[in-house]
């Protein structure tokens, strides 16, 4: 690895708190960070879109304040789980700066936009990165949307299954 | 990055000569390969498919046996070309094994099967990878299949425009 590498990489990591997607922060940590640089991995958590209170929601049902209030606190109580199990895995790497970020929205769209906005060296992912139905489906469509549309360089990390694989099973 | 990621990494690059692949390994050598590692870099080129000779080709013509010898000629001739120029760039990286591979057959397929076959651990491709009619296109398709059906990570290197880096232009 040249001394090129070595500047203030800013590598950006999807987390959802599933298996891929610890899958594929880990991987990066054993092959891609470089302990005792100037690294800093940016953990990215993408929450689903928040319904409107109080107005016709997009299924055309009325939401009340206190729904809305309590579906917002389940929802950011999972991002902070999801961020504080990504984070325990980085504690083995000695001075490699972690960010974490939250967002809402669209994870395709959030995704490309915050590697653009963060400035990222490259995106990381897992295949199967969010929760949801058809799981394997919607989340192979993200990471090709990324791989297609974010302009920096783009890894997708598949979870090995537990036949074919000695990797650690998250 | 730690211990465990130094024992004899295998990393596939998907090279054909083009800008786009030569941009990924550049990258890929800058921030991925390990210098005065066992890590081995494995250059893959795979050529289209032969022509039949001296039977009926898909487009329903034939082909004689001097004209698909100069059309072997001149694939590999450019074959070795495209393995030469990467070659030269990995010769600043000191103690890296490098290896090289040509193959026939259509390139997807013949990646996907190569990863898997030479123990890869990880495929590193651009995004535009392959000469040919639409290139972005039949490429884009390349790299999405790789990523969706390749067990070991993909790397996906897109070749900045020229308007928005100073990166090398090869």
């Amino acid at each position: 690895m040249s001394e090129e590498a070595k500047n203030e990489r800013r590598l950006l990591v999807a987390v959802d708190g599933g298996g891929e997607s610890m899958h594929a922060l880990s991987w990066s940590l054993k092959n891609l960070v470089i302990e005792n640089s100037r690294d800093t991995l940016i953990l990215l958590y993408v929450k689903p879109p928040k319904e409107p209170c109080n107005s016709c929601t997009t299924s055309g049902r009325l939401l009340k304040l206190d729904v809305c209030k309590a579906i917002d606190k389940y929802s950011q109580n999972v991002a902070n789980h999801a961020i504080e199990r990504a984070k325990k895995l980085c504690e083995d790497l000695q001075h490699v700066k972690v960010e974490t970020r939250v967002e809402n929205g669209d994870p395709k769209t959030v995704i490309s936009e915050m590697s653009e906005k963060l400035n990222a060296d490259i995106l990381i992912m897992g295949t199967d990165g969010y929760d949801g139905v058809q799981r394997r489906d919607f989340l192979g469509s993200v990471s090709n949307h990324c791989s297609q549309n974010v302009k920096c360089p783009v890894l997708i990390v598949k979870k090995p299954g537990s036949s074919s694989s000695s990797d650690d099973d998250f």
